[in-house]
């Protein structure tokens, strides 16, 4: 419905010299903003950047006020990110459920509802669900240069099984 | 175990040259770290910045990197936080349960679980659960300068039912 204002206006405000982003930019500088359940997106995770069944259910995005954006993502049972990097690093916190996590090179970590996972920028990691539970987290990322993440290779089943040392997958 | 290894390592790195605090922030810069529930804080919402009975529950402290905290803030039924303002703005994700916000001279808002609400810069608002429920949010809290709030005045029964516009109560 905003939207939808927002888009009818527009000729109206470009006439008068205001862009109808900037009214809206102005009006969330002074104003606080409800954003209802049912208005934001949900959408499956690409198979390009996950393996398994993936949602995304967005919060909110970043801005130049608040520069880090939030979203609830769900994996079922095995699915996984692929391995990437954040510019600015990432918060997770564990909503519901088990999962799995692993630096590059590191030891396969469990996590659990109620824990905070700090990614520090350009580290190389991936996250996903336990592989007899599903795994919900509200992700909290950091933005750089507009840039939030840098997608690398997928995690293949030895690898999300910690049957096989990082180091020997890259070196094959 | 991790602040007692610190304790125990600070006569060292001293010696070494290299402060603790300095060490652990470096790990946090190279390493994936995850902090568990049980080694939160859980603390009341004191009398002086709240209303009624009011849960903290900490998520994680700001730094330089992401420079916002995380908590999970709970509301007894009609308990309420005092007016107050954010240098830096303010996300609520609300997680559970049916409350209640109110922007300085605007309308009283219901808040669901599932809405985020955004609190701009400097714009003096309170929040709190509705008469007859819980309220839980999390509350990422943007830090300017060191400071991620400002604390105001109490919000009276008048105010919380809305009752009365915050005009008059500020005439008074």
């Amino acid at each position: 419905m905003r939207r939808t204002l927002a888009a009818l206006a527009l000729p109206f405000l470009a006439l008068a010299g205001v862009p109808a982003a900037a009214a809206d930019r102005d009006d969330r500088k002074r104003k606080q903003t409800i954003t209802h359940r049912q208005d934001q997106s949900s959408t499956a995770g690409s198979p390009d950047t996950f393996t398994g069944e993936v949602r995304i259910d967005t919060l909110f995005a970043a801005d130049a006020t608040a520069p880090y954006s939030g979203a609830y993502v769900t994996f079922q049972p095995r699915a996984r990110s692929a391995w990437h990097t954040h510019p600015a690093g990432q918060r997770l916190v564990v909503t519901e459920g088990v999962g799995r996590t692993r630096q590059w090179g590191g030891p396969l970590r469990e996590i659990r509802a109620g824990d905070v996972v700090w990614c520090p920028p350009g580290v190389k990691h991936w996250h996903g669900a336990a592989p007899d539970s599903v795994m919900t987290h509200m992700a909290l990322t950091g933005v750089r240069d507009g840039q939030a993440v840098t997608w690398l290779e997928q995690v293949p089943d030895e690898q999300y099984d910690g049957r096989i040392l990082d180091e020997v997958v890259r070196d094959r």
